[in-house]
């Protein structure tokens, strides 16, 4: 057995405070106004939506160019000084978080959507563009982009955490949908990862590298994706569950008979009161699953009849569906403000979310598990799933000036974690590592971890990009 | 503009004969008469499936166990001495040829399918599972492993290269089914890329990293990729066109109405021709689409129907579907024999065969400029294409001992290239890059290769893994 041969990743880089103000001028010089010290939008800019404490980088630099990107990264580099790029600041592990301080690039200004091409089904946009943004855009070529992953988050941000959302059990999730990425590399060369064909065997995949990346291996700037055609027809649909085994097994099933469901959603009884508290309705509060699913009229009623069938085998026989759009709209709008609803059930608190995936056969155990937790706990949660993925997210609904409640939350997260992965699940399914789960990371994939840093250790050599994020 | 900061590949190594010999002997006591140094064997594992010269290995090692991997890659590290990883040698680009000498590890007898998992719809296999192996172990349980790249491969070599075939336009490539790998790095760890969440936000995507990395960046030795329901019924069809266009246009329209089509091959009518001559039928001689269709008997009329329209509209008026299994074999026999019927039409030729990839929309400018030069040029050839994803191969019919024959070959697959690379496209949608696309890889992605060499140098310092290969 031979010493590990990987080099390690350097210390974040600490720049002396002349250094920084050194750099800060350069890129004063560079940038003009759009680069910005004041306090309030430092801190705007190291706060996400997560719990996790915010730590504001030293100054906010508006790039509206790859050049403009390209040039600010050669600064930093040539002072020392870390670089966390930013998109909209939706993030929920403090993935935007200036550990060490340095110099945050806010790509927001990069909004501009370079080339949408029909025939191909894809599109090329600039990294700061927004997932809504570039729906509305695309409305009238009867093309969407699918990818939902609540937040209206920008395809750079979402490319850098992998997103994925409601959608991923028929669409995929950022992996499967970005055919290739226009990246700033630590040395100030531009790459793009790959061309548009839809298949490659072309080399490393470089375009997953970055996918999922968090930032730590470079800057997106421009990020090229798949587009589907905006289906014919939409169905919605809610179905009531006598218990969690019974929904989940529903889940499996339509799975396993291949029925192409858009989206399936599972909501705990918790979750179901919260809704209807929050939006006036009247679900049975009982665990639930939401329904979607898109294609032709006839594909869809075909499909949507075979699921009842197979949730009332399951014992889950009020299977109501519509093509409806008002009330799929209104069905749709209660999952969607399933945040909010649970938040609402203790007013002023915070949720910390876990994001747990499991091979769709241990789902129900873990849930069951879990909820057998949560019962013995004194802290109020809910609890929904993409459940047609395997993940599932708990919302820990803490008081966040209660040390108590915080530490409740992460310890039961923590045996959700470890639950999940000793099932062969990982920590996180659609969230991403950011600085909160690098410790589950470790436990997880054990010795790959080296591979990831030999990976930042070869293109960061500085560690110059996003320090203390997933590594 | 800093100067590139990435560290480089190290040259080949370049043992000694004392060290060489040193490293054989350290390899017999391990593996017995399971380390050959007879001239076949290692001829034949220095030959793969392309025109490439081949070049043999010093020795073959004959590996059962994930264990042994990693002695022998301890042993091939101690005494610098390359390691060349071999499944089938189905490759189509010199992936396996012994550039450097060195030592090959079969994986061969490695061939047990270590866990069906029904319910979750994947399974492990060690690496030297055939897919063919695979969907018989399977047949019973309802389940079936769709990626089919023609040969009967080792799903450890699928994985290096990146594999798909016809089935990908419906079921994805390698990438996209590959759930999670065991990999022995060159250190002689073992660890597992992923663990078997569908979906993930877990870090860096290494299994992504090494699916596709031709044995360069370790020893893939267990495989876990998804399943999928065999389909409740099959529908074949196929179309005859009056031009190129017509045909490609069809498929762009299937594609684009959102239609799941399993399986659309196009075939140019000198392959009609070669299929006609082979199988004893009687096609019309000109651009042909071969269609599948999967699900139920309800949904896969509806489509086959649906494209017979779009057919129609393009000129293929003679659109011909049957569910029947006979009529359904005897179609899709004469497709996968294509290219021993092409070969057919030059006896004693051997196949050279391209395979660029390009956006849908450019799919027949493509075609058409490349038939245009196909048609001035003294050689034969013919076309097959997996067009549903805008992948194709022109097959040149060489005869191996002419210089001239592979000449001309190279330099119409030069320009087929170019023109796909120009189009945005790839110069390899499924083959991979082995010692033989090189050169068109560094024109395709420019300073990214700079990206794929510091990994490469980052997991594998000695540069001992196939070296030679994409780099």
């Amino acid at each position: 057995m031979t010493a590990p041969l990987f080099a390690s990743v350097a210390p974040a880089p600490s720049p002396s405070a002349d250094a920084l103000a050194a750099c800060l001028d350069d890129l004063r010089s560079l940038l003009g106004d759009r680069l910005s010290t004041a306090q309030v939008i430092r801190d705007q800019h190291g706060r996400d939506e997560s719990y996790h404490t915010p730590a504001a980088p030293d100054a906010v630099a508006f790039a509206l160019t790859t050049d403009e990107v390209v040039a600010i990264v050669n600064t930093c580099s040539r002072h020392g000084v870390p670089i966390i790029p930013f998109g909209t600041g939706t993030s929920l592990e403090g993935h935007i978080a200036a550990l060490h301080g340095g110099v945050c690039v806010d790509v927001s200004g990069m909004n501009a959507i370079l080339s949408v091409r029909p025939a191909d089904m894809d599109v090329t946009v600039q990294a700061g563009v927004t997932r809504k943004q570039l729906n509305e855009y695309l409305r009238d070529t009867g093309l969407f982009f699918p990818i939902d992953p609540g937040a209206d988050a920008s395809l750079g941000g979402m490319a850098s955490t992998r997103a994925s959302g409601t959608n991923a059990v028929r669409y995929g999730t950022m992996r499967e949908n970005v055919l290739s990425l226009t990246v700033v590399l630590a040395d100030g060369r531009v790459i793009r990862t790959a061309r548009r064909a839809r298949k490659s065997a072309a080399g490393y995949d470089l375009t997953r590298l970055f996918v999922g990346s968090e930032g730590t291996l470079g800057i997106i700037t421009e990020v090229t994706v798949r587009l589907y055609g905006i289906p014919e027809a939409v169905v919605a649909a809610v179905c009531p569950f006598p218990d969690v085994g019974a929904a989940v097994n529903t889940v499996i099933d339509t799975i396993q008979l291949g029925i192409p469901v858009a989206r399936v959603e599972f909501l705990d009884e918790n979750q179901m009161d919260a809704v209807n508290r929050f939006s006036k309705l009247s679900y049975a509060v009982t665990p639930t699953l939401f329904f979607e699913f898109h294609g032709s009229d006839e594909a869809i009623a075909a499909q949507a009849e075979t699921v009842k069938e197979l949730a009332a085998a399951h014992g889950g026989v009020d299977f109501q569906w519509t093509a409806n759009a008002d009330e799929r709209d209104k069905l749709w709008h209660a999952r969607h403000n399933a945040f909010y609803a649970a938040l609402a059930l203790k007013p002023g608190s915070k949720g910390i979310s876990s994001d747990t995936c499991v091979p769709i056969s241990r789902l129900a155990d873990c849930v069951i598990e879990t909820k057998h937790d949560l019962q013995q706990s004194f802290l109020k949660s809910t609890m929904v799933g993409h459940v047609g993925d395997g993940n599932f997210h708990v919302l820990f609904l803490v008081d966040p000036d209660s040390p108590q409640d915080i530490a409740e939350a992460k310890r039961l997260n923590s045996r959700l974690v470890m639950r999940a992965i000793e099932m062969d699940g990982t920590c996180t399914g659609e969230h991403g590592i950011g600085h909160g789960k690098r410790d589950y990371l470790t436990h997880e994939l054990g010795d790959a971890m080296d591979v990831m840093r030999a990976v930042k250790a070869a293109l960061d050599p500085q560690n110059l990009f996003n320090p203390g994020k997933i590594i």
